[in-house]
């Protein structure tokens, strides 16, 4: 990409359309994304410590119900929450504790929480026809990336994707962050609207008011510098933060220690953003870390989950609150809400086809091209 | 019509079908209503001076959700309600202060509330190639008529139906009633049953005991004198109201001065019906007017608005109670709601496939036989 | 059936697949199950004793609503609820009073309870076009077996299915017991995982713990001696309650006289099952008799009625309380709609396809049989 663009931006050179209105509420387009890139990209799943030795989890990847378990010895995997019997759902609740075995509440069918292999089937005796091997728990593939789990419904799957620029974030310490903060909500838009509302800045000023003071080049509808009129590439990059502020926090004062390892670029910044399609973002602080991921529940619901990832030493503060921290971007994400529901409400007016979009929207068209090309690999 | 009349009547002379079962809860044809009869047939819209000036309301029509502007100005006109950037609903509530433009509050792109063109893009600085004059809001068709507004989807529409009959209500003065009262609900019915069940007085003895009290031809199950076995157009019209009633209230007495430029024949009559379908009847009574509209809000429920108006003087009386003069004819469409749910429950039956019209319905087969053509000529 | 069975059991000699996870929740399999087994099949509906001369009920036969009418001289008829006019519901609520007419609110139509021919038609007068003889209620099938009601939406069934074994209940007194208790429920599960869970006890030891006691067999994973390892035919049966327990009771005593007329045998069983594919099953026990009847409300729903059937000795004795009585059942029946519901929650896994059904699910293989059976019949 690119060669629609301008020499020295990101701006788009054109107004292209908009994905077309049905893409974000017809059950048939819904259906294509899971079965295509829902179905194998890389799911963000939190932290590894937040799931202790002993427990298993349930999780929700597009329309598969999933479980995520970790023995006692501390071995996580992950499976299809269903039973190879009859069907029953292997886990009903959100969290439960467990063994070395997933055992189905109805017929005692037990699988090794390791590998999924059928291990018992109750009181039942299989014929020899019936072959245990071929009857253990369909798995999910599961990765550890600096302490943070990710899950793909391929059996197979690539790495965690290499363009997402996860590289960014190597001078923060991810491995050791503890999570201090989790909120959960659900907002009446399709996923990608809450997609296309991250990658532009245009609503910044008028729906952000609070952020713009922060970040005075968003009150400019822009989200980078290299967006303003004039700006080469030798320009310097001017702090990004209004000054005296160092963090997205409601004072802008960080709210502990600073990551000893960042670059005086990275503290200038004041923030990182680092995306993963579809799941996940990841904004990193020079004080804290927060991931904000997607998990569509249908064409018109999408289930919001933010994590608050601080240093152990930060938590370890006297009087330190994290919810006082998490305060400032739940503000930003209830705007952003707002207006996502606003959106998805319009969509279905039958004078409404397709829009166009702007270009400070280049982020957007990105992503819209991004799904497109998802759903026809699809073979 | 009328060659399947009894001669002197307008009784059919034989029992026709009634519309198959399936018009009454399938999606499809309901579907296909809205893209056709409701999609460009004129729609109520109530009172213009209800409409204050720097105000917008939102209306729906079938499926489309309208603005209706009002300028600080006072100039008057309606769009469907959706930027066209990215599809946002511009208006979330019922009704909201305005100035010259409609702002969509995601981008502020803002279009002039009287004609609609596009006139900012908020931050964003759109490509030569975005035709701004393609980009105005849709606009929807309106139309005020002795003070009342009506709305078309139609970009270009015929007049007001001719055949409506609203030349009855000349000697009424519509241009200066006032509504006084408003009630609204929504009942578990297809929109045609509530036409259909308006369109006969079979069930009126039964149903409806007060009214066939207050309109003693109802409690013989027909509509009009002229139904009535023996009827010539020769015969005098006797009065329709019972000794001693004047206007539709529970003491059948007046509640204000009787409108001063009605003919002896239409006091006499004590009501006139005027039929707009497929949204709206009006009844005018000596002493107010009536308006019942219907709006569909899926194949198995409608919204039923009623707004009652009087002249001001008549409002204007010491200690009056225009809820009071509501409670009879709330009463009548509280017992017409109730068989219209029962009448709509018992359509799914498999045993049902479609019924059969009694002689005295002539006026539901014209109804239906109106809708089929309205469906049909759709291209 | 049986040459795929165990020389000496009823256990299959191979491991089938299950019926397709779709079976349980599409849409398209309900519909077509309606159309077939549910249409053509005799459905259980209560003691003639319970519906009282000059009432009339509202049931449910699937999709269609019927009405079983009983004239105050005590004929028994049952018609589609749904008025041959223009659709309307004849009956609203669970249980009204009725005399020699079904009389339809919305314009008085009547008809003759007995044979629902139209009697009247309100005031209207149809044409000579309009053979009323042509416009009666549409009929739904009758029977009484001694003294239960049975009705088929079919105009002429065959008799109640030879093979259901109803005649292993002539011992009792089926034609005098009386109504002594009756539970409604709904489950969020499709009918046939009803049937396939009451088809096995695999499941009884750790589900049913208070029955497993009580019946000591079903501890074993297995519901008769015959499926046991070393049964012959030639084997003496054992008892099958555990020592000192004659019924399924709390207790395991008897809740009061055991029936006069049954063998040593019969009382040595202490319950008999009779399965009524797709509507019932009746257990007999040697002091009271149970009816478990499912009527599907959707692929996902399914409504259980339980009634408990005493001798009215039984019922007259001072003290009794029939709800202590039903408390086991109730208890036993929780506990499969707790595993029911969690196993229709797994079927939509895109991991799950179909199952394997084990040795010991010989009866639910039959029943899944008979349902493909029944479906593909349909012409």
């Amino acid at each position: 990409m690119g060669h629609d663009r301008h020499p020295l931006s990101p701006r788009l050179d054109h107004c292209p359309e908009t994905l077309p209105a049905q893409a974000y509420f017809d059950q048939d387009w819904f259906r294509r994304e899971q079965l295509t890139l829902w179905a194998r990209n890389w799911v963000w799943a939190g932290r590894l410590n937040d799931l202790a030795p002993g427990t298993m989890q349930r999780r929700q990847i597009g329309v598969a119900s999933v479980i995520l378990c970790r023995t006692p010895e501390g071995e996580v995997s992950a499976f299809h929450n269903v039973c190879r019997h009859r069907g029953a759902e292997l886990c009903s609740v959100d969290q439960q504790s467990m063994g070395k075995l997933v055992t189905c509440k109805y017929h005692a069918f037990a699988y090794a929480a390791t590998d999924g292999r059928l291990v018992a089937t109750g009181q039942a005796q299989p014929t020899a026809d019936f072959d245990k091997r071929a009857h253990g728990l369909t798995k999910v593939s599961i990765m550890v990336w600096n302490g943070f789990v990710v899950l793909n419904l391929l059996p197979d799957p690539g790495p965690l994707r290499p363009d997402t620029g996860l590289g960014a974030l190597d001078n923060w310490p991810m491995d050791s962050l503890v999570t201090g903060h989790r909120a959960v909500n659900e907002v009446a838009g399709n996923w990608k609207i809450l997609w296309e509302n991250y990658n532009e800045c245009l609503h910044c000023a008028t729906i952000h008011p609070e952020l713009s003071d922060l970040v005075p080049i968003y009150k400019q509808g822009v989200m980078a510098q290299n967006e303003e009129p004039g700006w080469t590439p030798e320009a310097d990059l001017r702090p990004a933060m209004k000054p005296g502020a160092a963090s997205w926090t409601l004072s802008g004062k960080p709210c502990g220690p600073e990551f000893p390892g960042l670059t005086q670029a990275e503290r200038a910044a004041g923030y990182l953003f680092v995306t993963l399609y579809p799941t996940a973002f990841i904004v990193a602080h020079v004080d804290y870390v927060r991931a904000v991921v997607f998990e569509p529940l249908g064409p018109e619901r999408t289930r919001v989950t933010v994590e608050w990832y601080f240093a152990q030493e930060t938590l370890d503060q006297p009087g330190f609150d994290a919810a006082e921290v998490a305060a400032f971007a739940k503000l930003v994400l209830a705007q952003d809400a707002e207006v996502v529901e606003l959106n998805q409400r319009g969509l279905r007016s039958p004078a409404y086809t397709r829009g166009r979009l702007m270009p400070e929207e280049y982020a957007i068209r990105d992503f819209d091209a991004w799904v497109l090309q998802e759903m026809e690999d699809y073979k």
